[in-house]
């Protein structure tokens, strides 16, 4: 006999919103059948949107967040690669201007025989995303049934594709409604959201590069360290290797912005030539792949054997063996003259002379979605051809008239639009900076021995 | 030329989410166009609960809780009652157990000459409703339309029904995600739900009767004082005279909780009889409604006439043309043992010799709940006849295997429950309490002149 006027039931997603909302800890069940009933679609989204609400005002413990992590991790597909006899290692960005690593890594990593099966994402913001670089390669399909991501990794050991219906529905549908309630501002589940999907990869181990700095979400470094930790801890929950390096996204990573703009870079960087920021990360993030997938004995032999392996022209190779298996042109990559390009380009020159004190990093990448780079609301098309030639970088010295940036552009007003940002974000003072920002600020995870 | 990224809009509901979330003052324009989107059904659920869980967890300024209760009162018709020449003054109460005070004092002031349009609500959790109540007199029709209730309140001074269609739709809409989402407990959306349905009766004055104690929702005085002086605050501010007495919920009012029982009790208090702590208590709001209705000189004044009103017999008449203009039967006025009646009762003993020290207010108004006096799902109906009636109050001596209580049922199953819940929420001590809770705690509000 049940004393309480309330009807015993299993689960009721009220309560769970009460407790949260009171800062008590959920326990695994109430997060569980949260999750799966609102991926079912028993439990409505105005019950779930308060819910988030009261994550992002409460906050989360971290065994909520890894229960959090794997129930929507469970909610899907989980990428069985055991097949592949080498070890599986995926990283992931948190988002940034410039930021395109990703098309780097994936061959590097594969050419020194780890297997990197990479889903990610598209543009979010002022920041890019991978997919809508990979798409500036004309043909390059990004929406591979499961079954063909698995014959290109088994084929070349890598493939990069979006994310498939399969994989975590919780979080596309979690995410979607983030979106529109002001619910994306959180750690736990900006954490929850990432390392759902990445985990669904069936991988062993994760890089993790958590931005910090004026073109990044976490603009302050605590911030962005606070998230690593969480990411790494709640994967190492899993029984997952986990690192997270927090780089520095204060200006743009590496020169050009702008989907086959930044193709172009790649390419420069496979060749080994390419800007120094750029290529120190890549070799940074490869070491730690190298080391974590069992290729190296340490970061720092991992990052040895990826400039070998970039000499040896072995990482482009597996970049234009991945694009052609992708349906991707290869000729682009033999001659990134032949990727599509904007019709008209202006330069933007500084108006006095001196030395570039800082950048505003988040108004470059803005102004790139405004050329038509990215996109201003979800159904926008993203034009591959714009962006923006950074000339000048942070410490740099300039005379009065030389050129800052170059703009790539299709429509006049769009770059008026553009130039104004820029010029806006360009700062120049009489002297050099006395200290420069550090590319890799911390490193964090238990097996953070770095070199 | 607008450099944001973001189209020019007038007005996104995110946006007023964002500011809530991040502790950011709303503008009286932010909160309209959310509450009337909302009404208009423009904005979705989803990004309303999540406005109302930012609003539980930041809260509300004055001038934010002011512009929402506007807003709110103004979504729907606001009674014009400017043709009748009285002061319109309306009673309300936070709700408790045995609270019956309304169904006495809407005749009472009526009788003194003050216009009371009253519209109340159902039973909410283990407290009654004035509904339910007014219901359990055969025939009684509180789903008046607006042009009955005016008709009434012409011919008798006082009337008593229901929320309209017509009433702050805002509310309707709002409390019904509320209450699905946890985002009820708030003082301030408590505060705009009741002055926003309350003021758009047209009155000039409100007399607050906010509970406090185990039988309330506001379990300690301090929440209950906040409420009250929220409330008062609010409607000062929309140019009303509001005061705000702060009342004992400690344990039931009166003896009897139940809706035909409780109409006994009410016709008792009107023939000058009926439990002292009851009949004070009407006094004492009668007294507040008479003199800020205009009818009385002071609240002692008001007191005074409304124990002389009910002396002469002219508030149980007053009370007794009402039912009779509402389609009820006022034979059971004149005679409450034709109300209808439960099939069986069922005597609760006291275990012990001693002296009551507490009742556990709450647990006997959920007792009464469950033997269908209330509504455990939204859906249920409620039966008029079953009730507790109380033979002991907190400070009583008794001796053992004397009647404390005893339960009028319609079902077994139900009154053994019920018994269960009374048994455990009396405590029985040795010796009797040092000190008695007061009733009336605090008087709240400018007019704050008490006798």
């Amino acid at each position: 006999m049940n004393p309480s006027p309330v009807s015993v039931q299993t689960f009721r997603a009220i309560d769970v919103i009460r407790k949260k909302r009171d800062g008590v800890e959920l326990s695994r069940n109430d997060i569980e059948s949260l999750v799966n009933g609102y991926t079912r679609g028993d439990i409505p989204d105005y019950q779930v949107s308060a819910w988030l609400m009261a994550v992002v005002l409460r906050g989360m413990t971290r065994p909520e967040t890894a229960a959090l992590t794997d129930a929507m991790l469970r909610s899907g597909e989980v990428l069985d690669l055991s097949s592949l006899p080498a070890k599986k290692v995926d990283k992931h960005s948190t988002g940034g201007v410039g930021d395109k690593t990703s098309l780097v890594l994936a061959p590097l990593a594969a050419a020194a025989g780890v297997t990197v099966p990479m889903i990610s994402g598209r543009g979010l913001g002022h920041t890019g995303g991978t997919l809508d670089k990979l798409e500036a390669i004309p043909g390059f399909n990004v929406n591979l049934p499961v079954a063909d991501f698995r014959r290109v990794l088994e084929t070349c050991g890598c493939s990069m594709i979006g994310q498939t219906a399969e994989i975590a529905p919780a979080d596309r549908k979690l995410y979607a409604l983030r979106d529109v309630t002001g619910t994306v501002e959180s750690p736990y589940l900006i954490c929850a959201s990432i390392m759902s999907k990445k985990l669904a990869e069936g991988i062993d181990a994760l890089v993790l590069d958590v931005k910090t700095g004026s073109g990044a979400f976490m603009k302050n470094e605590k911030d962005a360290a606070f998230l690593a930790e969480l990411m790494v801890e709640t994967g190492e929950r899993m029984g997952k290797q986990i690192v997270a390096l927090i780089t520095d996204m204060d200006q743009p990573l590496g020169n050009m912005i702008g989907n086959a703009l930044e193709v172009v870079e790649v390419v420069d960087i496979l060749r080994g030539k390419g800007p120094e920021d750029l290529r120190q990360l890549c070799l940074e993030l490869a070491g730690w792949m190298l080391h974590l997938g069992g290729a190296a004995e340490s970061v720092a032999e991992g990052k040895k054997q990826s400039e070998k392996l970039i000499a040896s022209g072995k990482a482009l190779d597996k970049f234009r063996q991945m694009v052609e298996l992708q349906g991707g042109d290869p000729q682009t990559i033999d001659d990134p003259g032949k990727l599509p390009r904007a019709e008209s380009t202006m330069i933007i020159s500084a108006p006095r002379e001196g030395f570039i004190a800082s950048v505003q990093c988040e108004q470059i990448g803005t102004a790139c979605v405004i050329l038509g780079g990215g996109r201003e609301k979800k159904e926008d098309s993203v034009d591959p051809t714009v962006g923006i030639v950074l000339h000048k970088k942070v410490g740099d010295e300039v005379s009065a008239g030389e050129p800052l940036a170059t703009i790539h552009y299709n429509a006049e007003v769009r770059a008026a639009r553009a130039r104004q940002l820029l010029e806006e974000s360009y700062q120049i003072t009489d002297s050099p900076a006395h200290e420069k920002r550090p590319l890799i600020h911390r490193v964090i995870g238990k097996r953070g021995d770095k070199n």
